[in-house]
């Protein structure tokens, strides 16, 4: 491993929000069910209105702690963060689609908030309610500082969306209270959050704000992590600790070791994905913001250790992670169990934000291609095609009767929840796909990377350099991208096109004309640079193929046995189409899938169809001398993140190979 | 499923342990290691004395209840039960091995039973010493019956052993006691065991003692069990309830639901085997015992729906029953997890026992192959060859770093311990393998029933008609048998050899000449009815082909796979023989395995070799869609019962077959 300390050579923008839309196609259908549906649904939730789902109180909380409510405090020490996530994910809908009710509702939301705020600018239902004079005094497990991270991103973007700086105001006034409170300075405390997530919002903060104060605080709480003697240690000793009322938490798993919370060394010094996932990718995400803006390749380094670590060993193939439902966190290299791994839809989104981060470091197609495979399979698996119900968990296999009656495997549910009692994942999954704009490009001073393909367009540039760069797309179903260039003025740029690493083989024509063969490829980017006239048009032609996939070797779980995946998506066999007793099936090497389109199956997905074999089910002894009966089937497989939308039944990802 | 009430016809006999000795062979190896090392050893550690291990203070306790000792008392409710069996096994020891300072020593623990019982009868350390107000008030967890069902065992065996009746009178004053606390007269507890264990107990000292008292209350508590009001929670409401003491036990899994006791229902409208798998087989015995002694055909009908449950659909290739580690109980049909069940060694005893109490209801081969399986695997793999190590939980695949890290698989020990907080298995595996001569022969008035077959030589009948049966045998590792009668005077029986089910063919030969076709089989037995003289000699001769074994395809866990095994030896893949990624490895369908007997192999045993192909275990990707290179292999399997015992390393039954 290559531990030289190098700078990145410059910093790759991103463009704004509002200057991404998306136009059709695929994720236009997710952006408006979002929008359309989840958005009001959460809204609903997190006011109590839904009957028979677990109470929220999120937003009565805030209201309890503006004195506009009588109510105690009401659930997780987190329960902030959900009404954040939610605001964020609103102020991205009213990017995509301006919408004065949903407008005036934020304010008056923002209304609330401001009025909860203390005095001295904290912010947090939970101590304001429960004994203000505990607060920021047991920062492993009360996740202040996280929902304080989650305020300030809802902050930034309800800024961004509607130019009014209510919420921001009130975010950095917050933020200035941290900054007061935590540092290395006689009187501050010397701690950091049990769950990282305000390092990247204060970046965030930052960039939209201009104070470098807020850059800084969030390079003091990264650097600070892990360093001895160990913060938490030290708090849980002090007889100011909280320690008391957080014993009911599942995380007590970490006494004494802080991996859990990514703690345990310096980020530096972390060399593997430890710990709990969603805390992992959120930690990550601002080590990488924090190389990018202090141009610190010693961090870059680390970043690119982790993701070796997580990518390159404890993934699924699905981009979900996480390996054990015990602590909802890492296990060990190739320790990769489809009917057990945790794999929190929240866990998939945040290693989403890592490798946005990541490109805008060192445009390397594998943190795009990482990005495409969490974002159509362990990402989109979350959401059910109603918009209304969530899955927590993505495990890869599911064989229903022992997730109903295994100790070990009760935190796998088998059916999509319309709420939970740690409601993240929704409004987390909502907050990505209406920001996912924000995904698609990435800018070098004359370079346009095109990372992610779906229909949009995209205005790029300034004054007489702007153009739009409009993308069309039957992405995920078809591999044919055409990107036409709309601008007054011609415009000297090299257009940088992931040719995706599933690829077997593609094709690349501008206006027409095949250009392959001239067309160098780096890091997996082919680069056609050109003076771009208005309606030049790029086309790039990616076979999708049904591929045939095989895990490392050292991956136990998955000896002699196939994934199928087409393009970006993983696919699944369900019950629902293939009856019971998945485990039965063996694809011959030799068969071959075949994809088809069917427009009425689960909203319009391409299925894949197949030859194989399967055994009898009814069999007369337990076990036999006597090879079960065969018989020949024909399997269909659905997309991954689609399963589960036709009821409760087995589904399996990796099939058994003959 | 058949629920008419039959009756059984005839009572079959148990030869008295002393008649019938292990001679030479395979078990006569294990006895001796039983009664010259581990029976040593397992007092050594009763008493404390083994440097580093958990400590037992089993005879502590009892010293210190006899008040020859100030300590209070130690350790778990069940502890009393470790002595008992001990005891228990010591005295088998002595019927097969006199030795007159085992007996003394026996002697000496005995008289500090006599001086620890109370003056009542009672005698129990946890509550003599804790508190004897609280006895008998939290029957679902205390153990306290469990423990007086070991102790009256103990008792049992040491006057068979000894025809000394000093613990014998301890035992029934113990009994006394117990039946005038229970029953249904007025001033009676209704209660019972949360674990079942006196029940079969009781039936042994009515059968030695020939007071039909003991009877009647074995048949109480069995047929008590799960009636309404629940007595477990008539229990817990009462003030004098001793709940608060136990509520660190691990089996508070079973609030207001008593499948994990088997108190959920009475036990002969019991259809699954449900519940914590050691209770099940010790009631389902007794059971069997009671069926037997009434004449019961309701209650064998029920014992023999829970045995179609548990064979034919809950139990592992190695008689390893009890799939979840948590409750260590049984789940749902066909949930048999190689690496996540229990397989608690004590669980596959217990279902020797049942299976030698149903072969006295009827003489069916099917119990006998299963007693046969138990005995060779799933009980044999809980003791290391060195006779002082042991296995609690008996997996059929490991990954020993899946084990070390993974939460879920913290009950899945990879190595043999030296001692446990809770050493049930040590002595539970001493007594049986002391007593197997017990297991050999069943005898109906004129027929001798051969269940097991171990070079041994049985004394037969008495007076004039008495005759000793001797078995020579290289089984379990050829399948040539020789059984020879030795007698003054001619007599006229039945001899029923068992074909077990795994052979495939077979033949008999009566002093050399082949009579296989004229010997009728009926429910697995081969029965060759003549008058004996001295020296006639029958053969049975059973062909030890390698069998590849199918699990029923309901069993989703061995979708694809294959087990070897050779004659009633089940067979694994150890990491030591093959290497790494055992997962890597395929049997091909044409692929032949050989056996070979291997002298310096594990203290000698057949291995098995067989062309595979394995695949390399590096490779460059996680997920590839180039299949992984393969190269062909020679696989060695050993006797599942003998791994671990080269060191940690992964080890799999259930091999991927192409």
């Amino acid at each position: 491993m290559n531990h030289t300390t190098h700078h990145p050579r410059k910093i790759r923008q991103l463009l704004p929000i509002q200057d991404v839309r998306l136009d059709g196609g695929f994720w236009k259908d997710r952006q408006e069910l979002i929008t359309g549906v989840t958005i009001p649904y959460i809204w609903e939730a997190l006011n109590d209105r839904i009957p028979g789902v677990p109470k929220s109180a999120a937003v009565e909380n805030f209201k309890a702690a503006a004195g506009l409510s009588d109510q105690g405090f009401f659930g997780l020490v987190s329960q902030d963060s959900d009404l954040a996530k939610w605001i964020e994910a609103a102020s991205y809908s009213l990017m995509i689609k301006p919408d004065a009710e949903l407008e005036a509702l934020l304010d008056g939301v923002i209304e609330i908030l401001d009025q909860a705020q203390e005095d001295d600018g904290y912010l947090n239902t939970h101590y304001s309610l429960n004994g203000i004079d505990k607060r920021w005094s047991f920062l492993r497990e009360s996740c202040e500082l996280y929902c304080a991270g989650h305020l300030i991103e809802a902050a930034v973007a309800h800024y961004e969306a509607t130019g009014k700086d209510s919420f921001l105001r009130i975010a950095r006034k917050y933020a200035d209270h941290i900054g007061r409170v935590f540092g290395r300075e006689e009187g501050q405390k010397r701690g950091y959050c049990g769950h990282a997530e305000v390092e990247l919002a204060l970046v965030r903060l930052y960039r939209v704000t201009g104070d470098e104060e807020y850059l800084r605080l969030s390079k003091y709480f990264v650097e600070e992590r892990g360093q001895k003697p160990y913060y938490f240690t030290v708090e849980k000793a002090a007889a100011s600790s909280d320690r008391n009322i957080m014993e009911h938490l599942v995380y007590a798993l970490e006494e004494e070791n802080y991996q859990h919370s990514q703690s345990h060394l310096p980020v530096r010094e972390q060399e593997h994905a430890d710990g709990h996932s969603v805390k992992g990718m959120y930690l990550y995400s601002s080590m990488a913001d924090l190389a990018l803006e202090y141009g610190d390749g010693e961090l870059l380094q680390a970043c690119k250790r982790l993701w070796d670590s997580v990518v390159g060993k404890r993934m699924h193939i699905t981009g979900g992670i996480g390996s054990s439902a015990v602590g909802e966190m890492f296990t060990f290299d190739y320790d990769l169990p489809n009917d057990a791994s945790y794999n929190e839809t929240c866990a998939s989104i945040g290693l989403i934000f890592w490798a946005q981060r990541m490109l805008r470091l060192e445009p390397d197609r594998k943190y795009a291609d990482v990005m495409e495979r969490a974002l159509y399979n362990g990402v989109l698996s979350g959401l059910a095609l109603s918009g209304k119900q969530f899955f927590y968990t993505n495990p890869l296999e599911i064989w229903p009767e022992a997730c109903a009656v295994r100790k070990d495997k009760e935190h796998i549910l088998t059916e999509r929840q319309h709420w939970f009692d740690c409601p993240c994942c929704p409004p987390n999954i909502s907050r990505l796909i209406t920001s996912l704009g924000q995904y698609i490009y990435t800018l070098d001073e004359d370079v346009v990377y095109t990372h992610l393909y779906m229909s949009s367009s995209a205005k790029i540039g300034s004054g007489s350099g702007a153009f739009t760069l409009v993308q069309e797309s039957g992405y995920p179903w078809n591999g044919s991208v055409r990107l036409r260039i709309e601008g007054e003025a011609p415009v000297k740029r090299t257009l940088a096109l992931r040719i995706p690493g599933w690829a077997r083989d593609y094709a690349i024509m501008l206006n027409g004309v095949d250009i392959t063969k001239e067309t160098a490829v780096e890091n997996g980017y082919a680069k056609i640079d050109r003076v771009w006239t208005d309606g030049d048009t790029l086309e790039l032609l990616l076979p999708m193929d049904v591929e045939k996939v095989y895990a490392h070797p050292k991956v136990r779980y998955n000896g002699g046995k196939v994934a199928l995946q087409r393009g970006p998506v993983v696919y699944c066999l369900e019950e629902a189409d293939n009856g019971p007793v998945l485990s039965g099936i063996s694809l011959p090497r030799e068969s071959k899938p075949e994809a088809r389109f069917e427009e009425g199956l689960l909203n319009g997905v391409v299925a894949l169809y197949a030859d194989a074999v399967k055994t009898a089910v009814e069999q007369p002894a337990l076990y036999s001398a006597q090879r079960p009966a065969e018989e020949k089937v024909r399997i269909k497989a659905v997309p991954y993140y689609a399963w589960n939308n036709r009821g409760r039944g087995e589904m399996a990802v990796w099939i058994n190979e003959r």
